[in-house]
């Protein structure tokens, strides 16, 4: 593997999972691995979980991180072809994936969507250009229209906690204040088209995600059809696709309640807005899985590190 | 020892006192007690000396620092129970807390007064907060009522400093022109209120700190006359506890100067306003300590998380 | 080698780039030289490449690099003698100079010049003023008047890339929307003087450097007929020195081209406007250096730390 930028990356999903659980058992066997490399971890935007548990990742795989707030510390970076550069943006794409591949082994790049220009970000302008100018491989840590670390840490996450053969999970919108990206909806429904699970998406109408994403997956307008019988709900707000980044709905009919799930696992991405996104109920339960979730962040991370460095 | 949140937390100060000394003289020995392990240090306010050495005792200790400002970095953190969030806050600190420790053996947290709404920060709520959510360790890197580290770091210097076995030791509040916390303060009387030494507090009338800290300690607000036969002045500005929060006097009739002091040690946390707080012939004096103190943050902050590695 | 903050500090720059080279060609050898041992940035100013270069050559050489943004993460920094600070500073050089010594082995220090008050900038009051009261030694990261890494950069890119004896090295002045400091102009100025080469500068009338640092080095204001026969077109933007600060010239006659430089080397410090500074074709051509001299920016800040550290 060179790069990882997508679900699609995995080439075998039950064998990374696999991969994944050896790590978190011994998540320093592989110390060596990683000795005198270093992983550069470039944010345009915020960052928690991501910024930490990569960190924690690349140290447990002897690797030396370097982190940098691409917006504050460094220049503002062009992306457009030919542009004369006489505005705002001090260095072209070229250069800063050129020079930053010099001293990184690795690059890792989190840049978000613009939510108003929507064939721009589909086009994973940013992404695409560190991969196409970085001699280095480059792993995603949220783009414009995925999150795949993420994505693979929710599907070890199900693996983990899974009780039956084939459970199911659905993923359920649910409302937030701010119109927000698609990327983490998009990669889990990804990530759960790949694995044995029964798999049904429910959000209100208008908020479709990208059928090209979605393909023959099963959307439920109805959340509480949905939610029958779940084994695991994994709830995310996103703004709307087809209206593009709009917010259409402000209510809080689709919070995700125990009422409404029972004894089903909750999973969330955090950070999740309490009582706006799911009741405290519900987070504070023992289904509630995004702790463990939090955790995994750690391993897939280490995984997608050590597949990139074995392979280099 | 599992957090380090106030000086109450030392239980014998001059058995803390010699082993810091015995760190001082031999930094690295301890260099494989921290190996793989991991300090988060969660910034909420600006930082330089608590930055450094911190970072420079975890690295004394073998283990690996990952320094975050939470504000500008990460998301606004919500700390009231049971809100709704649909405000400014995107992350409850129940999330926050828990997220972090999985990632880090250690978290460490800054996080100033608002010094507006006293019951709130006498509440110490994002301190507090850590300890409840958090599934390790939490220290102190200053919050709204205490500084520990920088107390147990004075006591340290006037051990070392000391010329007679119960040196007379004068905490003399001085002028600002900003409102500033009392955390330094605090921390100082309750260390002091430990060892063996001759202990009052110099501050005008309005300045009394909270006297659940200064207890039985005396308090004059004659200047000249707390400083008579002083062999260590410990200088810090802080706002009104009384009046909360205010400004109340703001000629320099309370800087410290050369004249009031004579030869006695010089002390103050830094920064330090030069000739607002005390005049540059002090500063510049031999008999200033200020930058021993500032070396002695390194290894008062190493004994602690010595101690919790130790511990845990 | 104490210090290192002018090109001046080289004592013999033909051994200092085979030493360089040694670096590029095995530059791990030294991993233990700098074991235990810390250095700490200081950024007044925006950095990518000085960053993360600096960074990875500590890491080079094992030591362990501490980042700070001086403005974000700490203070505002008082340089004045005897001021009375009850304005904006919080915090004196000269303590914050001591103190950062305390925990940093190194320190490096990134300060740009105010480009308005010509005579503070020609006198370098922040990088001598770390000089004057650090107690550890001091590398410049760019300061007012001189970045000496990027100049020893250059000339160990020169050397490598030379195909004749005494190669034709030009810098050319080019244009740009915003004033920007004479640093990087001065140190290449200085490398190239102590090179054996023939070595001329090209810039529109009032654009000349300071002549304390151009001394007799040839300097045309017709670019084509300074061009004629280079090997190497070195280019890079600066204010006028004259009339401080200015920008006397907007249009792009004076941009770098194919048609001008044919197949000369092409060398620039980044970051660089497409288009403005130099166009598309140039940069994207073989005749482009400018990723190789970011390249060598690790070697020569490794160099650098390893005199120091050999030193002390």
């Amino acid at each position: 593997m060179t790069n990882y930028t997508s679900i699609n990356d995995i080439d075998n999903i039950n064998s990374w999972i696999e991969e994944a659980k050896e790590i978190k058992a011994n998540p320093l066997k592989n110390i060596q691995l990683g000795k005198n490399k270093t992983l550069g971890l470039l944010f345009f935007n915020s960052s928690l979980r991501t910024r930490l548990s990569t960190q924690k990742a690349a140290l447990n795989l002897g690797m030396d991180p370097i982190v940098m707030n691409v917006s504050g510390d460094a220049w503002g970076i062009e992306f457009g072809d030919g542009t004369v550069m006489n505005g705002n943006t001090a260095e072209h794409i070229k250069e800063a994936a050129a020079v930053v591949s010099q001293y990184c082994d690795i690059i890792a790049v989190r840049a978000f969507p613009t939510l108003t220009d929507k064939e721009l970000d589909q086009s994973e302008h940013v992404l695409k250009s560190f991969v196409q100018f970085a001699s280095v491989p480059i792993v995603s840590m949220e783009s414009a229209t995925g999150h795949p670390l993420q994505g693979l840490t929710d599907a070890i996450t199900i693996s983990e906690n899974a009780t039956k053969k084939k459970p199911k999970v659905v993923l359920s919108w649910a409302p937030h204040v701010k119109a927000l990206p698609h990327a983490v909806g998009n990669s889990f429904v990804q990530a759960m088209q790949k694995m044995d699970v029964e798999f049904v998406i429910a959000n209100p109408e208008g908020y479709n995600l990208n059928p090209e994403i979605t393909k023959d997956t099963p959307i439920y307008h109805d959340q509480e059809e949905a939610l029958k019988d779940a084994d695991f709900v994994y709830t995310k707000n996103w703004s709307s696709y087809d209206d593009y980044g709009k917010v259409l709905k402000t209510d809080l009919d689709w919070m995700i309640t125990k009422d409404k799930i029972g004894d089903a696992k909750f999973m969330h991405c955090l950070p999740v807005r309490r009582n706006v996104v799911v009741e405290d109920a519900v987070l504070d339960s023992d289904s509630s899985l995004v702790i463990e979730q939090a955790n995994n962040r750690t391993y897939a991370a280490q995984l997608v590190l050590k597949k990139i460095l074995e392979n280099n």
